[in-house]
């Protein structure tokens, strides 16, 4: 019997996907995760586990499984739920690896990634510092949940080490430098996969939007600020996000996670009928972020959020995303944008945290930050709490190198 | 031998390279163009016309090809050129179609694609339309190739049709409503492929910046203004641009545009030193966009311009876009932004040529435009003119088709 301590993320439940290998066998392959113990798929595949044989197991991304579509989800899925209920399960030692043992790998093929702008207080929270209390929404944010388009060369497997960026950056009325950034900073997101495109010119409506997303992982979306604020106008964010951009390791799929759903914030004024919806189409999945510097000796907690607090759900992002015609593919990522809650300790980035560096955070020894530091780790952790056990997500975790010469 | 105007696009100086099918034979392959004749390569390299196997020639894209390094390209194009010049040529009959009868394909599975804003003009006429002479060029315009993330998935084609968009759009002051897009338009630019990356923090110095680069096609990115007008802020162009962008078939190498180059505006402020270049970065290439409306009986000129107006070059975007850390993949595709020239009638967008619909259009048969009508078809074509032959690049065309509802 393979253990699941109450508050293991990995719970039978969750039945996450990744790709891993091991020192043992380094090629890239498919496994689920149970506690602390990889299965890996592959394996199970070629013994005729499913009573037949799939062959993408043994493929370094999932963008193939994904593709066979939401029967074949689910009857993976519950194959092994069916199978790990028991108490005498019948899986092959060889399929059994210690999470210790396994390094996980980049987990799709990420055709493009697109980030979205969905919660209201960090929309409020960045618009009151730039544009002051009175016009700190734009005209448009509560009719659409804005996004842009990002970079997926640069999205990178949770772990992977981020090399400080250097840039243009400038102060006012003074000509611009070239310089290492000063103001790094993180974004605590949720990311999301597209498991079924659609056709260019073809909308995916907003009742059917749901039917078109795989699952989801935690995503940092690393921000460089000074960057950031020197480059933006009119086109938007570009070099100050483009250099990394982490994701957890484990997809967790929306049948795991359906269970979790509730209703996001009241959307008033009433959104355009497109993208209208009435059921619960928010996740209570509980986010936390923490930072442990170079002379810290345990990570420290610096912000708790959730979900929950998004305004514009993951149907109506996805929906709006194809309304012109856009086409989505199966393996394409999308983020929520920084998850803000009501409280500032719930803030989703230090920029706001530390209300543009202004209220440097207290470190408990007696370091203080307004923005990232070589050397400090940001973990960000994730889980929807059930009834005795949890869906969770594991971490998305990366590490601040000095910037290069 | 294979015949070539004068005038033809595709002198033996050129030499493109393409992806093609026949009736025939419907596998997607490799191939270049000499005149009206198609040169299947795949054919050439079963045959050992290169001394060796390539075996990527019968792919479907170029991206295998682009890989194989820049020692491989130069080999390949001059083995060509050796072999075309022999009055007395040894190509198998088998290998040469005519244009008529190829059907010509997306070229290269394109990565991340990137557009630009590069053209000083466009920068100014649209920074005066919307934000008044005095503050035309934002502060930052100026010291950096200001440059966003676009949508690769929909990057598509000449011939592609264009399905008008649907979306929100927002009168001043008044709630948004959805509808099909009233100021729909197009975009003049020239696309250029990576042919060579860079690894994730690992900059591309200026002076390395034409090596990573594959070759140019022509490209129009097709822009709904009406939506863009209440999306963009603040994050940039999304669902206004992600709809559609048209590419030529024939990526044309940097080898042949080599003799074409001459030296962009000069640039005052000189840019940071990681942006500054003392050679020639700008090339010679004329434009040209012609529209055709439905009852037009032949396709009129409606801007001849310049890609020597560009005030940034192609190697400062590139290498701009990968200051911070960003890695480029073979495959990637950047756009040079709109190019307009320094006159009305060289203007790169029909928001320019009509200035945001103030003065329409004449068409011969007295129709007028602002924007694009359902059934307008837009071209764009272009060359660089040699001492009695042309290196050119065909055309890239779009007809409107009416929203769907």
């Amino acid at each position: 019997m393979i253990e699941v301590s109450q508050n293991s993320d990995f719970s039978l439940q969750n039945l996450p996907y990744g790709v891993f290998s091991t020192k043992h066998d380094p090629r890239p392959r498919i496994g689920t995760r149970l506690g602390d113990t990889v299965i890996d798929l592959a394996v199970l595949d070629e013994a005729m586990f499913f009573g037949k044989r799939y062959n993408f197991f043994a493929n370094a991304t999932l963008n193939q499984f994904m593709e066979a579509g939401r029967s074949v989800w689910t009857e993976i899925r519950q194959r092994l739920i069916d199978e790990l209920s028991k108490t005498n399960y019948q899986i092959k030692r060889e399929a059994l690896i210690s999470i210790q043992d396994a390094q996980m790998h980049l987990p799709v093929a990420i055709g493009d990634y697109t980030d979205f702008y969905a919660s209201r207080e960090h929309a409020t929270n960045v618009g009151i510092m730039f544009r002051g209390k009175e016009n700190a929404l734009m005209p448009n944010w509560l009719h659409l949940p804005v996004g842009y388009h990002g970079r997926a060369s640069s999205v990178v497997i949770s772990g992977t080490e981020v090399v400080r960026p250097r840039g243009q950056v400038a102060r006012k009325d003074a000509p611009p430098e070239f310089s290492a950034s000063r103001q790094l900073d993180f974004e605590l997101e949720v990311g999301f996969f597209v498991g079924k495109g659609n056709n260019l010119s073809e909308p995916i409506a907003i009742e059917n939007a749901r039917e078109h997303i795989f699952g989801m992982v935690l995503l940092n979306d690393w921000s460089a600020r000074d960057i950031q604020a020197w480059e933006y106008q009119p086109l938007g964010p570009f070099l100050a996000k483009n250099f990394a951009t982490s994701i957890s390791p484990w997809v967790v799929t929306m049948d795991a996670l359906e269970p979790f759903r509730v209703f996001g914030p009241k959307q008033d004024p009433t959104p355009l009928p497109y993208l209208k919806v009435d059921s619960a189409n928010g996740y209570d999945l509980t986010l936390e972020v923490t930072l442990q510097s170079a002379a810290l000796e345990s990570p420290q907690t610096i912000s708790r959020s959730n979900m929950k607090y998004l305004y514009w759900g993951i149907d109506q992002q996805l929906t709006h995303h194809t309304i012109t015609g856009c086409n989505l593919r199966v393996g394409d990522l999308c983020g929520t944008g920084t998850i803000s809650g009501p409280t500032e300790d719930s803030c989703g980035s230090l920029l706001e945290l530390t209300w543009r560096g202004e209220r440097p955070i207290q470190l408990p020894n007696h370091e203080t930050r307004k923005f990232l530091e070589d050397g400090d780790v940001v973990t960000i952790k994730g889980y929807c709490q059930g009834d005795g056990y949890r869906v969770g997500f594991g971490e998305v975790s990366g590490k601040i190198l000095p910037a290069r010469n």
